[in-house]
């Protein structure tokens, strides 16, 4: 059965099983766009600030340690994920996130019971100018620091297995798509490591950013109707909380209306999706076969790749991640553009920015574990095709210069390529060399450079 | 209690009251991420596809009518919305789609009964790379045509009803935020319906390339164990179903690894949202105020502004329909990349595009209509604030050079903007104009051209 | 030596051998940003339109024909070339591109001399506001007609040439990067083919959208100080001129404040990029190697790849092109947040909007020249590496199936695989087929269903 | 009169006023696309390193101190930008850069003298591959610490002074563009100053990345024709050179392949482009006017605005920069795209990405200078217009609560609206109210909390 409740506008009916107010009510009938709920995240991280803002409170005297006791009670039911149906509101609301703030208002005082108030007691001391943007930093840094940094960090753990496995095993370099210099499948490897390990570095060191709140600043960033400290007090809850050093944004006025940190973030978080796609690649390529491909690696077959076509493995976990990294660099066009429309005292694309963050950081985080799981430790190198396409690449007769020179090192692989010979079949024929010489002189794992490292 | 089921790399066990199969359950478990479902109208139009492939087949005499018939009541039910618990695939899968096209063959196959095969009989004459496709510009197609172009049309109806309700009622112009000379609300409110017109032309034009279908390519665009005519059969098949002339593509080829059509078609849509953003900022900033804005019009009071600020009404509408904008532009770089990124015979971003399609789709068609019923039916405009505010302006003063002359209605502007006066307290001032005159002389209305229309 | 310009701010020292005036003057010392120059494709469609402006000014009497005479005179200068130098201003001016058109009346009225005005008589019924974006349609619809979609048709002239020369020249199929079932050459390119046509398609049904021109709107789209009839008068002077069916828009609004036409065409050109850059990096991986990659094709080499390498093609033309995909992909972003930020009565991103559109035809079409010259024409088949990579696969067993049923078959291809035997020898080993029987059915041919086109 | 020169292909003519030889006229030959050169920036940052390299060389004993004495001193009129005309080749060419690398060592080479041979004493120790992406690193950093840094401290230097200037000027604050409660425009400017402090800030930072180099990697990354120190060497000279610290980076194959961290820093860039949008819309929304906007501030009038119409005062400086961000906001799809498009041991979009790159850089550098210098320096407060929207406004209000309790000052806001009268007028005639008394309890500048601060 249906419960009435009251704004200012007047009575609107609730479903009798659930918590929320009239002001969710609103926005829940008014808002029938998409699908996209506000994120989970978003909620956890408001009931953590209101939490927060209540201990503060009730620190300075404003509200009762009673009604903090009831706030607190109900903000950790939130955050455990007891209440999640009674959060129904989409990501295109309000672009201050008002109605969500006030979902969280009314649905803490709801539970806290008849005492508490959603505005005088729950939003006390707060704006939703104030405290979107603050639920909007504490989520998008725990989202990295807890979902995105720990597999970034498995990521190169299993890379450095690889590359230590790999780390004397020749192959053909390749530039242009062409054949090039020899290097070895470790240090190719290598390579991939170190571009997940500068995408951690650029991650890390961006998010710090994030941990400036603006909570304190109110409605316009002035603070009124709080007192001067508020926002440091919060963040100093926020941090015996999270054990995550929030602090208060030293000018509130940016901390409403730019978003700033968020766009620089994001914008490591695209680069890694570059990144990606491009490791993804390369594994789908050397794994492309399995016989009129490269076939340098073999990954896992997870899924039937053809009822009658053994070796038929399609790189599907590739896949995933690639597309993967072509919705990141949407969403970054998406922030980016969210980012620059601020006006006077407020930005009003606080939801569809977070949304998009929040979707990179899980959508990162999920492809790049179901790729090193799925298909990274899984990954084979095939000794004998590697071997083969070295054998078989004239890029080594470089190695016969210093020995007889380069006119005659140019004469042989000219003829080799053109009468389809091995190297060493026309460097024989040539009579320039012999078969030991050549087996001496040709030594590809030297050409690696793998020494001097 | 589970059930096993077998594919050729094994038994799976799948939920027993779940109708999937061994496919569905391997990608379900193999691609744990993010939370984006393949979009169920993808699965509908694999429904309306299966059913046409089923009647080609049986026309053709290669699938009995017994089963024909079993394959079709499935399908019906799947377009019905009855089955859709059973289509528990993500986004982020294979790039060709294909474990959702093997998840609509198993569940039709298990609930058609025994005897039909996934692959034998519901997949029979195809591959996953023309039914995905195909599935794609069907979904994509009638997405458009169902639920974007009727909202089109609402949207030119209500500006149409204001543009004529406003048609005489004059305002200053505004060219670089700055004052320019009259026009009539009805005249700004045309410019708005223009662009919602074209954008209609745009994608009406521009969503007819998606009647062309990949069916009958099977694997890579050859039409392999397909007869010739099998996708024109299957066309007809939909046709007759939809009423829509969906036609079978010359090129399958093209047909399987370009996304060239979905592509330029969302062109056009994020030309739409480019419209409806600038169209939302303008609605914004000429109800801004109430006070000490433009204050020009006044739109809906949907939520409570502000408990003690009587008019404080926050363009609410506004914000979701821009931020709308903001992600089919983002949306936009997510299909453009991915379409580019084809490789041989396949292109494997396909559920990531129709993803980013169909989601804007539904975002401008409903983000339209919440904008419209919330908003534009609403709105009203202030003629008084209008009014005072052509009267204000100094631009009328070129109305007086043909009775005057260039100088001195120069000379009566100058005073006005220097002595901070109206140009009819200037021009009366100077000497030049007497009061009749300056009513006669300047008439906003004139200057609108309106008659000229 | 300078000579002294006024305009209404004051006086302002030009060269002496330049012609341009004090606004042009101001604009370049005032906009000391970057180096791109305002396209000269505008500076020539300005021309054009001062030239149908004058006449239509005649026409109704209101320009004299001896001015009308001097303006056309001095407009076919700039339209042949010759006063290219008197067009200083960069694109990062006034958004309105005022200042380009103020250039245009200064150079104009000074060449004609002494009595002819940059204002009065130049910009007679004009105002930037209508004649910035009538320029814009006019250069960018001439640039799409007179540059690419020539391009366009050389370029599927020569995908034809080589689909036929290659029709019935068999290769392996890929989809995921991995063997498929066998295809032509020629249909192969067929593909490509088909994206150049469809590209082709999209262009001209969009780019008739330009033909719809702003001019008759003046400074807010109301027409003030023109005649009712006058954008349509001129729209038929630049049709007997340009021989473009040009047409005076319907809405002025629309047309001032809007630039939806000019992003629903780029929406076509950049689909057009995507397509480029799967075809480029279909060819360049085809033709990888010489020994180590896939090498079914050849391409022409055009510098030195290595000194000591032959052999060592790179695919420079193929990296150029990506590369202007990429910009053009950028560019789209650009266009479309421009074109997002219209306010009121005008969009004032025009110079950008224009400036990255005629950058991405140009580049789209020298990028698709250069590559049909210098790649396409010389490129050709390895057909020994085909043929070899198709009777390496085991994907042909499939063609067994309906002779010695599906499990001997995939028996067959089991064995090929785990014992590194080509099909043919397993096939044989396994006793279930002879020489000649492997001989008859193995058709890779027939598997292309060529006959069935 | 041409000269004849020879590679590897042959004989070709080259005109004899150019110092360029055979690699670079097949280039011009051969990629006649579009009109952007390659950036001159990057052509002296090759200059540099060319340098460095010689000493490196010569330091290693395997270049003559007297080639080395002879390619220095090239390569110091290079820098000095005495030979720029002899680096013809446009930016889209090969995607390694192998061109313009060759560009510079032919030029170098031909103006050293007979004995200096351009691969084996120029580019001794040195491939395209690892120079032209430490040219990259070289040019993108300089241009930021040399170019943009110094202008953001400028940009903050004149934000600094005006936010002291009018730091108790009290102002409306306006969120959702609707009226809200007062702040100072001092406070307003200071949000303003953190954009750009924090963008610095961003900047600075992740630019410290470019400092690594990819010298030393040679041609696949593992360095072979280079001893392992070459890179380190070549680092300590171009140190010494300019004075920033440049090291050789740890992993070459990473910095041959990827270019996450330029793609990084232009995250930052954008995050810059997003927030100079912001501040630039809100300048001339607070501009607007002169008669029927909002008018709060006056900025310079550089140009004529209109001949008639005093006061009207375009604000070209916002939409020049606005453009600006525009465009930087597309290079950064491009980059972002081409940064995710690398195969194996290159990624060979490297022009496209270092194009767009310094294009941001010039721009938004410029932009901010010609912004700062011809519209903030001017700006101005209209102290009248801001008090009287203030005193216009009912926000208020919200000050009476404690004195005459909520109800009551609800009651006279409602009056005030609904009568149009000021708030002032309104709280009198309730009777609640003296004059006296509102005068002392209506304190806006207390409410922006500012002593707080």
């Amino acid at each position: 059965m249906d419960r009435m409740e009251r704004d200012t506008i007047g009575e609107i009916a609730v479903s009798g099983d659930k918590f929320w107010g009239a002001q969710t009510e609103r926005s829940r009938q008014n808002f029938k766009i998409g699908e996209e709920k506000m994120p989970i995240e978003i909620v956890r991280a408001f009931a953590k600030l209101k939490k927060a803002a209540a201990r503060a409170n009730a620190d300075l005297g404003k509200l009762s340690r009673e009604k903090e006791q009831a706030i607190v009670a109900v903000c950790d039911q939130i955050v455990a994920g007891e209440l999640d149906e009674h959060f129904p509101l989409v990501v295109w609301q309000t672009g201050s996130g008002t109605q969500s703030n006030m979902n969280v208002n009314e649905v803490v005082a709801y539970v806290a019971g008849a005492s508490v108030h959603p505005n005088d007691d729950v939003n006390m001391s707060q704006s939703s100018n104030d405290t979107f943007p603050t639920a909007m930093h504490i989520a998008a840094y725990m989202a990295v620091v807890e979902d995105l940094l720990p597999e970034l960090e498995a990521m190169k753990r299993i890379l450095a297995e690889k590359k230590e496995k790999y780390w004397r095993m020749v192959k053909i370099g390749r530039t242009h798509l062409q054949d090039a210099t020899p290097l070895t499948l470790g240090q190719e490897i290598s390579g991939w490591e170190s571009m997940i390990a500068h995408a951690e570095k650029f991650i890390k060191e961006s998010s710090e950013h994030l941990l400036e709140l603006a909570i304190g600043g109110t409605a316009v960033g002035t603070g009124l109707n709080a007192t001067a400290d508020f926002g440091a007090r919060v963040a100093k809850h926020l941090e015996a909380d999270t054990s995550y050093p929030f602090r208060s944004a030293e000018n509130k006025f940016y901390a409403l209306t730019s978003h700033s940190e968020l766009n620089f973030v994001h914008g490591a978080l695209r680069a890694l999706a570059s990144d990606l796609m491009k490791i993804a690649n390369d594994v789908r390529f050397l794994a492309s076969g399995p016989r009129s491909g490269i076939g340098e690696l073999t990954i896992p077959a997870n899924e039937p790749g053809s009822s009658i076509m053994p070796g038929k493995v399609n790189p599907t976990q590739c896949e995933a991640l690639t597309m993967v990294a072509a919705q990141v660099m949407g969403n970054d066009t998406t922030i980016n553009v969210a980012a620059s429309q601020g006006n006077f005292e407020l930005n009003v694309y606080k939801p569809v920015i977070i949304y998009n963050f929040l979707q990179s950081v899980r959508l990162l985080a999920d492809g790049m574990r179901s790729f090193r799981v799925h298909c990274l430790e899984g990954l084979e190198a095939n000794e004998v095709v590697m071997q083969e396409l070295v054998d078989r690449s004239l890029m080594l007769v470089t190695a016969l210069n210093p020995h007889i020179g380069y006119e005659k090192a140019a004469k042989i692989a000219k003829t080799a390529f053109a009468e389809d010979l091995s190297l060493k079949e026309a460097a024989i024929r040539s009579g320039f060399v012999t078969e030991e010489q050549f087996a001496l002189w040709i030594d590809p794992l030297k050409m690696t450079n793998l020494d001097a490292e």
